[in-house]
C-alpha cells in the first residue's frame, strides 16, 4: 500500500481525494489543512490534520500530493514540505518553472527525496503528447487549444472589476481554426484566431454594466487580444448553469515525412470535471514518485522523466504482456 | 551523432531511410540487405552492404533498426543480431509478445546489449496511451479503432485464393459505433459493430468472381466476423487508387470520476503514409536506445521503459524548459 498525505481541501484536493479513494493500492494517512481541522469534512471521509502538524508524519508517508495553488501557494510551501517527504504538484506557471525545478531540485537532493512538479493535464499530459508528437514527427508544427472550459484565472480578473460581484469565464476554442489546423495547411494563427472568450457576469446592484463591458473588454493580456463576449445574469443562474468546473483541449501535430505524405496526430480530452481529472492524474504520478522513490531516486523530476509503467496500478514490468 | 544500421529496404526499411535522413543528430552507416545490394538503391543514397557483412561493423554501430516483418523475419533473426548491436523493432504479433521479449532480453543481457521491441503506432504509441489513458482513469473503458488503411495482411489472405491477381484491403472503423464510443456510453462492441472490411481484387481473366467473393466474405477470422464488401477492379485502378499506403486510427477512454462526471480521452492519427510515419517513430526511438546505452542499460525494453525525455532530438535534460 502507498501511504499518501493530501495537502490542501479546495477543489484539486477533493479531486484527490476521490481519486485516492478509488485505487485499491492507496491508503490515505491524511488531508493536511491551513483551516481548523474540524471545519474541513472530505467526501471521502479521510482524517483531516493540521498542515502544522505535518512534521509528525515524516517517515509515515509515501508520497505527498500538494493541491495548493501555483500563483503563491506552492512557490512558499513546497520547498519546506519536500525537505522531509516526497512530493507531487501541479505547479502551472510555465514561465518559472525552470527557477521552481532548480530551487526544489537542490533541497531534494541534499535531503534524500523524490519530487515530481507540473503534473496534470497541461502542464502533464499535453505536455508530455507534445514532446512525443514532436520527436517522432519531427517536420511539422504543432497547436494547442484549451477548452471549452473554465479559466479560474480569468475569472478571478473580471472579479477585481469594480461593480462585478461574481464571474465566470470560458476559454473557447474557435471552430474555423481547429479546422485548418486539421486539414494540415499549417497556419499561423494569431491569438484572437485561436480562442474566443466567454464571460457571464454578475453586476452589483445599480452598477454601470457598460462600464464594466468595456472594463473588461480592454484588460491587457487578460482580454483586449481577444473577441470577447459578456452576457450579465443574475446570481442564481450563475450558481445553476455554471457551477460544473468542465474543461478540456487538444494537441495537435501536423507535419510531413515527404514532400507527398502528411501526417496529422492529435490528442483531445473533454472533461465533465477539470479538477476531479487533474486529481486522478496527480494521484497515478504519486503511485510513479512512491515507486521511484523506494528504488531510491532523489531530487525533482518532470513527466518527461517517468517511464510510463510507473503510473499502472497492477506490476509495472508485466504492463507490456497485457498492454503492449 | 548516433551511427545506425538499418537492416532491409521493404517499405518501413524506406521510411527509416526518409526519417533517418531527416534527423540531423543521426549518421546511417548502412542498409543491411538480403538481396545483391548493387540491386538495392535507398532513397537517400545510403551505402548498401550484405546482411552477411554485418558481422564486420560490430562496434561502429550504435544501433540497429530492424525493418523485416513479424510473421517469419524477426523472430527468426532479432536473436542473432541483439548479440552483438543494440536494436529496435517493430514486432507487432501481439500474443506472442512476451515470448519474444523473454527470449531476446536473456540473450541481451548476457551480451550486454539493449534492445527495443514492439515500437510503432500499434503497438507502441496507441500501447503507450492505453496504459496513460488507462492509469489517469481506471474507472473507465478504452477501445481501440483502426484504419481507415490497409491491412497487408488481410490483402495478402485475399491473394492467396484462387483466380485472384491482386488485392487491397481496408479496414474501416464504423461510424456509429465511434459516436456511441464518444458519447461515453461505453457500449459493448462485437468484432461486426466496430469495423467493416472494403476489398478492392484484380481477378485473373475468366476467373469466377461469386465464388472469389464468396470465398473472401466466408474467410474464417479474416472476413466471417464482419460486414465485407468486393469490388472487382482492374490492375490498372488498383496501382492508380490503392498505391498509397495510407492508415490511421484512434484510442479512445471513457471514464468516470464520479458518478456526476466523465471524462473522454482520445488519441488520434491520420496518416498518409504507414511505412513512413512507423520508420520515423522507430527512428525517433532507436535515439532513445542509443542513450540509453551510452549509460550502460542492457537487456531488452518496450516504450513502456522509457522516459519520454530521451526521444527529444536536443539535450533531454532540458526539453521541460521549453516543452513542460
Amino acid at each position: 500500500m502507498i501511504k499518501v498525505g493530501i495537502v490542501g481541501y479546495g477543489n484539486l484536493g477533493r479531486g484527490v481525494c476521490l481519486a485516492v479513494d478509488k485505487a485499491s493500492d492507496f491508503e490515505c494517512v491524511g488531508v493536511f489543512t491551513r483551516r481548523e481541522p474540524s471545519s474541513v469534512k472530505p467526501v471521502t471521509g479521510f482524517p483531516v490534520y493540521s498542515v502544522n502538524d505535518l512534521g509528525k508524519f515524516k517517515g509515515k508517508i509515501d508520497v505527498l500530493i500538494l493541491c495548493g495553488g501555483s500563483a503563491t501557494d506552492l512557490p512558499a510551501t513546497t520547498a519546506n514540505y519536500i525537505k522531509d517527504f516526497n512530493t507531487v504538484d501541479s505547479f502551472d506557471t510555465h514561465a518559472k518553472i525552470p527557477e521552481y525545478f532548480a530551487k526544489l531540485d537542490k533541497i531534494a537532493t541534499e535531503n534524500g527525496t523524490l519530487g515530481l512538479i507540473s503534473v496534470g493535464w497541461d502542464p502533464g499530459i499535453f505536455s508530455l503528447v507534445r514532446l512525443l508528437f514532436g520527436s517522432v514527427l519531427p517536420d511539422g508544427k504543432d497547436y494547442t487549444f484549451w477548452g471549452k472550459g473554465v479559466s479560474q484565472g480569468h475569472s478571478d480578473a473580471i472579479r477585481r472589476i469594480a461593480g462585478v460581484k461574481n464571474a465566470i469565464q470560458y476559454t473557447v476554442p474557435k471552430e474555423d481554426a481547429l479546422e485548418k489546423v486539421r486539414s494540415g495547411l499549417n497556419p499561423e494563427l494569431s491569438v484572437r484566431e485561436k480562442h474566443a472568450r466567454e464571460c457571464f457576469v454578475v453586476a452589483e446592484e445599480n452598477a454601470d454594466k457598460a462600464r464594466i463591458e468595456k472594463e473588461i473588454k480592454e484588460m491587457p493580456n487578460y482580454f483586449a487580444d481577444y473577441d470577447t463576449t459578456v452576457h450579465f445574469i443574475s446570481e442564481e443562474e450563475l450558481k445553476r448553469e455554471h457551477a460544473k468546473l468542465a474543461h478540456g483541449g487538444v494537441v495537435i501535430r501536423s507535419g510531413k515525412t515527404t514532400e507527398e505524405n502528411s501526417e496529422l496526430l492529435q490528442l483531445s480530452l473533454k472533461l465533465d470535471s477539470n479538477p476531479e481529472f487533474t486529481g486522478s492524474v496527480l494521484t497515478a504520478y504519486a503511485r510513479a514518485i512512491a515507486r521511484l522513490a523506494k528504488k531510491g531516486e532523489t531530487g525533482v523530476k518532470t513527466v518527461f522523466d517517468i517511464p510510463l509503467k510507473y503510473l499502472y496500478p497492477l506490476d509495472p514490468d508485466e504492463a507490456f504482456k497485457s498492454l503492449l
